[in-house]
């Protein structure tokens, strides 16, 4: 799945753990990844995070897609920081999973990531 | 705004319109931002929508970031595709604001997000 | 189903219209029904929204579940006003589907709701 | 703030713990509390969640409310059971705080919340 992966290259985001419903993601803040208040785009912490639940719900050897996702932005991400996160199944229940990620910087937690995802047929386009 | 945002111009990201409560952003799924099941990211779908969301709540003039957002996949983005997303103000109260975007492919609707944004003094850290 | 859904009736909620993909639910804010704050709880809004939001998604004649649900609360409701919620399907694909509910007041909008939910077979127990 | 929280009081709801960012609030499910599904309607769980949050995030002597809220429903709720939401906070910043609100059934786990809360004057309306 990783190798097939564009984006997460593209993005210098690393899946350094897999396990079943758990994965850990992390990337080093690039000097393109900054918005206009010169700090890390928002949008990109929600890739990574998303990243995370990603590999965390497709742990199972299902194939599972985003259906829903929500995060809170509590502190900024810094241009050379390296931010991790960590996804944990929370529950399992029919076809749907439901996926905390923490997003952490060096000086602590910097978003709060939930997604809930869906498991398909081999053969379904997933939705992301 | 627009020079400094770094992340936009990576990602390919033009804002083709600003109004107060309102704009609209636009990109073209590249090669290098599909994920494992070939599909655009939802992360980089998110970050369309919301950079959307980020201009549409600092059209006022004041400073804002975001809060809170979430964000519903519907169908898959494919590479080669152009993508819009459009963002509306929905709600204004004290220093808080409630945003709707719309992500729309040319087959029709692939994403809905809706932003939570605060306003801030002009040197306070944004979070995201 | 609405004959069988007591807490509707616990509180005072009508479903006043229903059509495929919608539906809209009324009631009126009594005296029980405040917060310490003197205003209308913020979980019986989102139950009003949550009710249209049902009635919605089992206007097709399937059986769904509410999956994920979000709110943002934007003006307060008070005592003896009159406050409507109006579902509106905005996706549908494979099991799930998107709905946006919007609860008004006399004085205009006080919360944003989406809602996803979950097409089951019948003899499957819903989660809410 | 309890004496005065009359839709505590009708629905049965009791804080039985508050420190500072934290709060725990119980129910028992009852028959006027079922959808048309027969289980413990959605917006009920979600208003035991909220209350859970609401002292949580009031805890520390400052005047907040909900902003944002959402809720996923893993597993029903059935009449007779009794019904607990723990609210930790996760992240305090600015005028704004996160919490996380687990709710349990004698089974296990039924519903997980997550809120965005606002700090605001004394004399401010609160949204909810």
């Amino acid at each position: 799945m990783y190798a097939r992966d564009r984006a997460l290259q593209m993005l210098g985001i690393d899946i350094v753990d897999v396990a079943p419903g758990f994965a850990r993601a992390v990337f080093t803040v690039r000097e393109d990844m900054v918005n206009g208040h010169d700090v890390c785009h928002g949008g990109l912490l929600f890739t990574l995070a998303d990243s995370a639940f990603a590999y965390a719900c497709n742990s199972r050897n299902d194939s599972a897609v985003a259906l829903q996702c929500s995060i809170s932005f509590t502190a900024p991400g810094r241009v050379g920081e390296r931010v991790e996160a960590v996804a944990r199944e929370r529950a399992l229940g029919g076809r749907t999973g439901t996926y905390d990620v923490e997003v952490v910087g060096p000086s602590g937690p910097i978003a709060l990531f939930r997604g809930v995802s869906y498991r398909i047929a081999g053969t379904v386009a997933p939705a992301s």
